[in-house]
């Protein structure tokens, strides 16, 4: 048994966090995992769609802080190892966005401090209605600083100020009215409508979905009339896609496309 | 008849896009029918609103994709006239914004692809209750890589990726609460609403609208505390306007203003 | 009787503008003495919140508009005074966001144009349910534009740029749904819930919140990879407190932290 299983299905790769003693803390060996998990897949043309849950009680309750803790035996208090970890948990999220299939977080229980960060890092989630979220590290007095940079470029600020500095949880359904997951379900139908959505996009063109992810950070990042300029140029080297054609086409003739993907 | 119909009455234009057996797709023709309106009404002072609308069962359905298909005969299979195309596309889309007069679209039927980009454009949105939005190139191979910079900069980011890469339609009660639009009426008054949201922007000071408007934009892209020198130059040229002293003083009198307008 | 009166509940400080007559306007008395209560909270490290209210029955009604036709007399009619006006109130708002300690808005009445601003400045706000809020600046000719620095940046560009151009009012559950707010609550019970939202951010670890407010503006400042290499280091400062090792330590050992602060 490994600490971050990989099933396959058709173009649905799903990853389960496994330690769920832990409550799928964001250990070493899990941030190592994950991160090896994601480079693999990142290569891999026949998956399409990547699904991340937690096995056990809880999605991801956020930092192992045991190993933190343990951290600070040495001369700098911890500083050089408190560093590197928080390097390779940002790492980690990078991969995520820029990973070129999209990745949906399945979370049920609790989704908090780096776990709800994980949530917000996905660029989808799936929530059983009774999971709460939260950013709670301000309780024992580490702010939630690391989480809070996709947590407010989530939802509203205001909103995500209050979660930082109260750390209360929020619900699922108050976290969809947030923006902070797309879709609420029943605890029993979590698998079955996260696999349905990632089919869903699954079945898409692939090199289609993938322009697009890529394409929808990257002009995020960028001034208005810039981000004209650059999807423009995406949007031509899509058109030259045979695929694309064949889908225009198809489209225009009133039949099912026929692609080579 | 013209593909994009103008009326004015009183300070509030009307532009109709007038195409309706190929649901006012933004055809040749239509882009740049709508930009020379457009370039016309900026120069227009008597003109205070624009309404943009859609003859026919649909507001707008995108790109005309006959006419996208007939350019990959060329030797480079259509790239340069795929450019062309986004760049007089993402022109007019720049125009809607920098024009100096709001533009309100009154929507209905669908509003998909490039047809939803142009609800995003736009300042503001009313909509017909059975309208549909969807950014749905994905169902066919073409990520709507352009109209995801106007939808991702209205809605939340995991809402707007979820509508990109599943192709969905989202109905107008979500689309208002997503921020798409910001009305939904019934069917039978959305003239009427509209035309009212029009007429109460229009009898508000014009130039005082106008000044707003293009702060609002360039604002938006300045981080705070330039944002605040900008706005406070912006106010200061505001209160030197005479009609806005009249304003203020009629105010301050308890009377109505009389404006030069 | 002060113009803005402050008082000291334990860690929380409550800031009152008590000029009822003229609904809280931002005169240069009530900037100048908002700016200096602010200025010296900010060396108080005995204070951990504060709570910004006001008194009659008004929040803020916006500037004072027969202060500012008065500096209509100079030879330049005004401008340098207006200038100067939009100087300060700018001065004033960077304070708040600037502070060290988290700032709540208690609103009740109304709060428009620059009262407006100062809501949706604060880093939180509570509401009385009979609240209504606007920047309706544009109805005598001003348009809000200094306001729509702070509203833009806590709600939706279309709604906004509805509030702005319509000068319609919104109120306090519309507030909230669109991000302008916290929370609402009946008026009788506004002082006793803000206090209490005031109260459970107090008892946390007065660093942490310091720590992660400042990081709050300043990470949403920056692009996401220069986001997390920021954060990480403030993760790292908060992770070398005394203070943030006791909370940790007392977690993992089930008991309640002993803090110094």
């Amino acid at each position: 048994m490994t600490i971050v299983e990989m099933e396959c299905d058709g173009a649905v790769a799903r990853l389960t966090m496994n330690a769920p003693a832990r409550l799928n803390a964001l250990s070493d060996e899990m941030l190592a995992a994950l991160q090896s998990r994601l480079d693999e897949i990142a290569h891999r043309p026949d998956i399409r769609v990547v699904i991340l849950a937690g096995a056990g009680k809880a999605f991801c309750a956020g930092h192992d802080l045991k190993q933190m803790t343990a951290l600070r035996t040495t001369r700098d208090n911890g500083a050089a190892g408190f560093k590197d970890l928080f390097d390779r948990c940002a790492r980690l999220m990078a991969r995520i966005q820029s990973l070129p299939q999209p990745v949906i977080a399945q979370v049920h229980g609790i989704a908090t401090a780096a776990g709800c960060q994980l949530v917000a890092t996905c660029d989808m989630a799936v929530a059983a209605d009774d999971t709460r979220f939260g950013v709670n590290g301000v309780n024992i007095g580490l702010f939630c600083s690391t989480p809070m940079v996709a947590l407010s470029r989530n939802i509203p600020r205001k909103q995500a100020f209050e979660m930082l500095t109260t750390g209360a949880f929020v619900d699922a359904t108050r976290a969809r009215e947030l923006g902070l997951i797309n879709r609420v379900v029943a605890p029993d139908q979590l698998r079955v409508e996260t696999t349905a959505l990632a089919r869903q996009i699954a079945d898409k063109l692939g090199t289609a979905v993938r322009i697009g992810k890529q394409a929808f950070y990257a002009q995020l990042a960028l001034p208005v009339a810039q981000a004209h300029v650059y999807t423009g140029d995406v949007m031509v080297e899509n058109m030259l896609n045979p695929d694309t054609a064949e889908g225009i086409a198809a489209f225009l003739e009133k039949r099912a496309p026929e692609w080579d993907q």
